[in-house]
């Protein structure tokens, strides 16, 4: 199977969705944390939090070495949906865990993207430090304030050179009266490159 | 009756409110846009679309000679339930009307505050020019993009100076496992005054 | 001499600045400060980091009874010159100082703001805890990421009840070819509320 | 030549700038609108305002068939410089126009970013139209909240389906003492696919 290079992002309402699972990740944000994660079709790329399967769907277009866990089984389950519908089925290794004790038995990693981690981030970013190439890159998307200090101080503390952004997206709803903006959550995007 | 002046705006969630009326203005733009206007106890304000009377409280807290207007009955009705949880309704003279006809039975206003306007904002805005005393104010709150340039083309040909600012607030929604930030739709204010 | 009560802010234009002196606050920001502080004309109120000045000036139109500290000597200079520019200068304890050994000799607080902290924010807030009264109010503005959590951590440690909100404007600039946005750069403003 | 595809954005940093040329667009804006227009390496793409040539450089990584034009010669020079730096001159034909003048003599697109338009955006828009094949796309990225009210108000006369969102971003300084959030001004995406 041929990998498809596309820059177009699935639309948020193409994706299956379940109460219980956040996500899918918007539309604008997959769109950047794919630049920033720049994943080439060798890549190995571990995945923490898969959720709906928003960005695991888009990364399994870009590698077939893509390795997505969640420990609700309700994500696991609608990822592979969505996965199943892209067609990228394939291409992925999903498993139910909590992240910590998968990490130990990947031999190398290339890129890792931490959507989601529980209580323990910190800790993940340590053990997926011990995998991952020279160069290669661990993204976090936060919504929350603690995980954006937490992965930051954890990045310079291994010595990654990071950067942060905070995203703001407004979308207009075109009604009969004029154009309403109606404004998404902010969503911070952390890049960590290892030197 | 002494009018009592305090800082503090009213939380949204202590407003009365009705599903088919839009509203209160949440409390920190109601916070900008009272710093913008500026009322002293002796002004005469207008304010044109009162919705669930957010504005109207804080303003009639601040004067005596305030008349709010809305086409919508359900709003001066819910308008008036506000006024009257927070002992403010003799202060405010309460009409359901579409704005313009009334305008022309005003004799002066040193402040007017639009907040709904329908498809009359340019002739609305025409209109209290004529009534509006110098160093006069003229303030639009706006979420639609046509009602930002509409309000600033106007207010610009009428030889106004005139201000703009857009505000995008997310408040955090403290949770357990963190801070997330949960985003209002961005607000424009512009602000006018007679030269 | 009697306070003078008004909701208009000093405009950024207004202020005299140094150019090693950080501020002053936006005037929207001064807005929503005054706003969620809600002082009295009784209050006693503690404003560490005052910098420029900025918020020191629309607290001193508010209470006579404000201290504002900063350890930047240029800083305490600028704010002088500020308070003697709008004539507020007697309404306010002036002192060069890092905050903690100043908390101790104070009787007790209001309110306190705090724009600035150094290192000390975390022992600041508990001392100032220890000199605040029931229902009074701690305020943090924070343009760095760790103050926000590091204030609202140890306001909830200390049973605060907490609320925090993340601010970004932009201000029109009007050009002959339209209007440009030009962004300020987010603050968040951090409110706690001692029960 | 073959064409590299890279999710990856040249960063701000790199180009080359000159002092009377807006720009580059900035690397997380460049990412969404490349999202958004979806180049494949045979669509044939207008670029009208190309300034710095920050998205001419990313678009001339997915297509040969690029025509970039700028009235402002420092433009056309700045991004021809950018062109060769990048090695990406020989995919895109530059000319130093106003545009109108241009479309004409052009066969067929696939897809149109407007990122400059002086005053002509609702007629450059009718020409594109002229010329644009079904399902293309016309992109216009915005500074100026009436650019965005245009383009939207045009494009849905021409009975394109619209979509408009409204990016704020900042990104983190990350100093001693903690990181600050720096933001830079708001941009709206308008897309219009047609129909």
């Amino acid at each position: 199977m041929e990998i498809i290079i596309s820059d177009k992002m699935i639309t948020d309402d193409e994706f299956i969705k379940n109460n219980s699972v956040p996500g899918p990740t918007k539309e604008e944000i997959r769109c950047i944390v794919l630049c920033k994660t720049n994943i080439s079709k060798e890549d190995k790329v571990l995945e923490i939090g898969c959720g709906t399967g928003g960005l695991t769907c888009e990364i399994a277009k870009k590698t077939k070495n893509l390795i997505s866990i969640d420990k609700n089984p309700k994500a696991i389950e609608t990822t592979k949906m969505n996965l199943k519908k892209f067609n990228l089925y394939n291409n992925v290794k999903l498993i139910k865990n909590d992240g910590l004790s998968i990490i130990s038995n990947i031999n190398s990693l290339n890129k890792a993207i931490i959507g989601g981690s529980g209580n323990d981030l910190e800790e993940i970013i340590a053990q997926i430090d011990k995998k991952i190439v020279k160069n290669g890159k661990i993204i976090v998307t936060a919504i929350l304030i603690d995980t954006k200090v937490q992965s930051i101080n954890q990045l310079k503390k291994l010595a990654y050179e990071t950067e942060i952004i905070e995203v703001n997206i407004s979308k207009g709803k075109i009604l009969d009266r004029g154009i309403m903006m109606i404004s998404q959550n902010p969503i911070a995007i952390i890049t960590g490159t290892k030197k």
